[in-house]
């Protein structure tokens, strides 16, 4: 698989390339065309996508951005919290720590109700035009995701137990701004559909809504989790500058050590 | 230090409090005043700084994360293209891998110059009010920073060596939108006088530019390393995206692995 | 979810508990037990399994770990160093960041092979007692692994394509002490019919007997790549202090940025 | 800095280079010299050193590496408990939470005194022959941190206030196997002249002494950390098993979660 013998290898990449003289990326020069130019949450929306948003997607890409930014003592932050206590000197630390727990249980959720939504939406002929035509595609999927006993994205929060307050402000964002797309219509349906199907109250979560509204702004469903890190990279942080002024995570080692008992040996 | 048996605990946060309806945040309601109303980057700014920025804070706020988001191949986008191709199942490691790159030598640039900036604005008595007693400071700053043999940070660039053409820019920014502070012009002078004191050319970098502008919006100096994190973030997400396009990291470990010869036993 | 108002909460763990005089583990003292009286690996056993390994299932466990310690510039091995390159002061990121690629493409082999012999091992009615019983169960193994279009785990290897010389080592120390069980037994079953079958000489590789060996050790299937990763973390240790006497991540990284091309736009 | 066109590059490593019908490690052959012939802790110091140890270095080495493992419930492994909790799907990444746990506040203590004595030991002009000597010595070292108002390394426990059970075990076993050398006999004295010139009994830690122990087996500054850092793999590991036996990890999120308070606006 090795290049021969004085063959040049080279890497492209799409990313930028620096010059003596300048940063060129994206066919463009980073100083004059973006550093100022751009929003941050619009540079991050080109770095995945290799494209500008429009104004719309840019609304609802930084929205959900915020939205998924903080939850509060969530079992990540407490990590991160933690990791600074014991390594104060070296922050990017506590940073990735707290990143680390962005696997299946907590952050995870965005990531597969995007892709539960995609895969449906994969499969359909067409495309319904009516809120009727969606319910009846929903119904058939969280039918199909109960009888396989899977867990169904989206739907449920240990808290929001009436309704997650995000979801219905993202739904409005997405239609002012004209980006209420399919995975969206198909989610909210799941939303309308799913309780007379399961048979219990489980409203629909802000990270499922998330996810499915990064889906329909064109986010490559293996980079939907990549874009809840970034959102909560925000949100550790500030959770590091919480607890550098406010601390509590001393407090949080000694409440468990002192509560610790042996279950030694097993029973 | 533990409480007392019986005592309450309670962990107190400024971060988000969620309670069944609603999420508060920053004496607000999350849905409500924040998602879709505020930006990624001014979001970002209030986890830090616990209030809303001015537009023109947040216009040099944004351009510093802009900035500070993508170099290229640098080592820690290396770092995390190679743990993607290792485990492509969980890409937070890979994000997570790429900001421990954060530390001394690439990304503490910004920190360090933040640091050195302020620990001479704080000794001084009287701010300065036109360039020659910027540069009278900055000569002693230097002077003094070269007879202790330290590294200069914010000074030199691998690649830039006629400039780092970010800086003209950020300097424009912050004079435009009012936000040219002290660490700014401290650091302006800085690049007026290095050469005739060290003898050659250094010319002002970027990182140290960001660090000075974002030590001028209050940003405290332990967290300036970690909005460097929170750009890189941004960054190596573009890497990771662009490496599912392009991959190229298979081709790095090929290169390296084909050409390793052994060192043992040492000389 | 929440414990009542009141009641008292605590964290059981077999793990050590500390008091004012002692520190107590798996029902001993550490100090007049445990330092000194036992191996790293023998104590490493212990917090895994909760019992002392017998001195053949240690000679065995000692051996994985050995095995699986270093194999020179892995991708996890250069990320750990440009990690070291970008951040000196703080080695637990480098480390770190070389354990993130513990995923499923390299060092998720171990697990992988564990599973497939730990499942098809669960189906079987009755075990066979010779080689021509574990062939005609490997045979099956392996042809519905075909079928199913799966990689099959424990198979090849881009280097050693004669077989890899840690294979026989390993199965000759197993035997030796006693611990060569039912995966060991049908992880070289299917050594021998796997090319006829696949139609290709794929031996057996290394980690991959590694996880067989570690499952007739009793390790749980899901701590498997856990113990790869303890190896491993040994493995980089020895890069990083070879960084130290020997750099060589700061011209991976010259290499890597001085042969970049830009893909922007696609084609 | 690049290499001139057509100049080959190698990467020299005294660690594995493999090749199809071998890995070479050590001027040895991995297969033969290594596995099931040296245990885990021996071949983690050869990847450290280059050399073998001697069985009293080794008796050390290993019973520090095992000293260090695990302390129960500290702040890096709650942090690895929970990242495991909302990531269990890669437990690399819990891993690396704990380890990034390893700076300057807890598993920092070895490093900070294996330098603090290695400092003292460098400026001696020769090397005192009885205990009065070394007291001498130490007094002189403790007295200068006092008054330089530093923290003193190695001494001092939050629960072991009246000595470290560890302490004395690792003194018997070096002086057993005939490393008991400048380091360690430094430590001790420190030991014995501290409570008077503090004015407080501040008894010598574990941590304290490991860092002596393995800086008088020759073990580098800069990697003293780096086997702390691998002892911990292990006791991190056996703290991922027992939250998958025995789960607190939520118990600990919820109780933190539902004792929040909010504490803004900041007084």
């Amino acid at each position: 698989m090795n290049k021969e013998q004085g063959e040049v290898e080279t890497y492209p990449t799409a990313m930028a390339v620096s010059k003596r003289e300048s940063i060129s990326i994206f066919g463009g020069d980073l100083s004059q065309d973006f550093i100022g130019e751009v929003s941050f949450g619009a540079y991050a929306f080109m770095l995945i996508m290799l494209r500008e948003p429009t104004p719309g997607e840019l609304r609802l890409f930084e929205a959900v951005l915020v939205a998924l930014a903080d939850h509060g003592f969530t079992p990540t932050a407490i990590a991160a919290r933690l990791t600074y206590l014991s390594a104060p000197d070296a922050i990017q630390g506590a940073i990735a720590a707290g990143l680390l727990g962005g696997g299946s249980r907590f952050l995870g959720v965005s990531e597969d109700t995007g892709r539960v939504l995609s895969e449906k939406l994969a499969s359909l002929k067409s495309v319904p035009t009516d809120d009727a035509g969606w319910d009846e595609i929903a119904s058939k999927m969280v039918a199909d995701l109960k009888a396989s006993k899977m867990t169904i994205p989206g739907l449920g929060h240990h808290l929001h137990k009436d309704g997650d307050p995000r979801v219905p402000k993202l739904f409005a964002i997405a239609k002012e701004v004209g980006t209420f797309g399919p995975h969206l219509a198909l989610f909210q349906a799941m939303g309308r559909v799913a309780p007379a199907i399961l048979e219990k109250n489980l409203p629909l979560n802000g990270a499922g809504c998330c996810g499915a509204a990064l889906a329909d702004l064109g986010i490559p469903q293996p980079l939907l989790r990549g874009v809840v890190l970034l959102a909560r990279c925000a949100g550790l942080l500030g959770h590091i500058a919480d607890e550098m002024r406010t601390p509590v995570a001393q407090s949080i080692f000694e409440h468990v050590e002192s509560h610790a008992i042996s279950s030694y040996p097993l029973d």
